[in-house]
């Protein structure tokens, strides 16, 4: 086993676009646990939209990675060293580690993984932050209703593509916005999602009328831009808008939607969430999912990519360009 | 008693701000109320910022005026002529009667009003729709607890003055912003908001700062625009914007929040609300707003402008150039 430690750490805050001058990669010697510590070798790392925005300087619902500092990510990896009386060596277990070969950690808010119940990746998707935003996301803030319109942006990346299968699940009708023919044939042929549309190459208000056509009831938005007006022109009454990203807006000045006002005529509501204030209910998420996987109800879909820490900053772009069906994921490997 | 019905009919649409050309003054015969109906002599009509919103085509949560119909308006007036069983000749009454002198009803969404209990014009303002726009978006939609800040656009409008009294009957603090600091001392010094902000000659970050500094709870908007912006980026957890109105949007090209995600920051809501939903309960919200202002805790602005139905263009582009506090009204007179 390697004993240096790689590490991607922010070099310059991005202006829009993320360049490779935003990142620098350094190799430290592999970190020692202290008394009450162990040491993670990280094997998957989950890549995520909103690692975009903890980029950026001033308030927001975490604070910014500060200049110099290793990329917040989070991950799964085993124990190769301990000195904690909880953990140890060999166990699997995922956590916020950072964009590293090794992270050294005391526990906090490190979880065991049972490997044996689903792989290592999929407590970074279904079994994760991914599947418990979805979960908490649609049902709580959403409250569909059987028979009602769920529709979903960035439907097939790690989110959305869970929160259909879940809206299936609950009775709902699933549609899909994401971009692309391929996109869009994944979604209704193998997440199952009852109608997708592929944004990039149809009239996304045309499409919403045929798909939607009484009206959306919960829209769960990723994406924001012109896919959150087009929504927002179709709401049902008393619709509820998920607001859980806004993908299109993070590399560009952000643009507020300039028919927010559909939100009076609908009487419909649009509420921000994040997931981490729901972590005192996240056994109960993890519970429920890991039985619609058993059951096969739902699927975790992973899109994993090889490489090691110096993949980072050309993986996380894959994001923005769209490159990603299911949940992106770097195997770090040895 | 003139047996002239002079009204004020849409001759075009407007393109954003209002002109004279977009109206056209008419002369009809009084009308004659047939079996079931009555004749009312309008006396006082209510003037209201929405008026701009239903003068557009397309989809709105009513029907836009049509072209060479009569403007519709609320207002208060008394029976001159009735074949209603349950309406009089000097019963006086509230109703949607349009712009014009007399209007003829089958009792459709009519009222009797008391006019011993309060001055007919305050059936307009306190005790009519402006009241219970107040009383139930900010109630029902806003949630307001006791210790909480309750920040209003529009302060100085009809809906606003009552929004910031009410705010404070139920144990908030409100804060007002209006344009101008004549409105921002008679809020402050007449009606008894905590603290009033003139967003013209201040920098309404800063001030809202200094005046919410705990954050915003409850955002009443009357205004959109750079005004909800500035809300925006000063909620509070978990805080509520009401979305009552957009007057900076109705004559220009609407401009969409551009930090509508500091929704998500503050895990907040904004949420559409029309009071023509709450017509079930419209005699709770009266009895309540009546007891109020029998105990003084509670009062009635008007600013009653004098004209014929002629005057009427003139004095609804009053309330975009900002030139009312409190209720406007103009007064028809005989």
């Amino acid at each position: 086993m390697t004993t240096v430690n790689t590490q991607c750490r922010l070099a310059a805050r991005p202006a829009e676009m993320l360049t490779a001058s935003n990142w620098t990669i350094v190799e430290e010697p592999k970190p020692i646990a202290a008394e009450g510590q162990f040491v993670v070798h990280v094997d998957y790392l989950s890549i995520d939209p909103a690692m975009r925005t903890w980029l950026n300087a001033g308030r927001s619902y975490v604070p910014p990675v500060e200049i110099g500092e290793v990329m917040r990510a989070l991950g799964v990896g085993h124990v190769v060293e301990s000195r904690h009386p909880g953990f140890a060596v060999g166990d699997d277990v995922s956590g916020i580690f950072g964009v590293q070969r090794f992270a050294v950690s005391d526990g906090t808010e490190v979880n065991k993984i049972d490997t044996a119940l689903a792989p290592a990746p999929v407590y970074l998707s279904a079994l994760g932050i991914s599947g418990l935003t979805a979960y908490f996301g649609l049902l709580d803030v959403g409250r569909p209703e059987p028979g009602q319109t769920v529709l979903v942006s960035g439907a097939a990346g790690s989110v959305g593509s869970i929160v259909g299968q879940i809206a299936r699940i609950k009775g709902c009708r699933a549609v899909g916005i994401a971009g692309g023919e391929e996109k869009r044939r994944w979604l209704v042929e193998e997440v199952g999602f009852d109608a997708a549309i592929d944004y990039k190459n149809a009239d996304l208000r045309k499409e919403l009328k045929t798909y939607a056509p009484d009206g959306v009831d919960v829209y769960f938005d990723n994406i924001g831009g012109a896919t959150l007006e087009a929504a927002l022109n179709r709401l049902a009454h008393g619709a509820r808008i998920v607001l859980c990203g806004a993908v299109s807006q993070y590399n560009d000045t952000p643009r507020g939607p300039s028919n927010y006002m559909q939100l009076l005529v609908a009487r419909a509501s649009m509420t921000g969430f994040v997931i981490f204030d729901y972590a005192k209910r996240y056994p109960e998420g993890i519970a429920q999912l890991a039985n619609w996987l058993n059951s096969g109800e739902l699927q975790s879909h992973e899109q994993i990519e090889h490489g090691d820490v110096g993949a980072f900053p050309d993986t996380l772009l894959k994001l923005f360009r769209g490159e990603n069906t299911g949940k992106l994921i770097l195997a770090l490997g040895e």
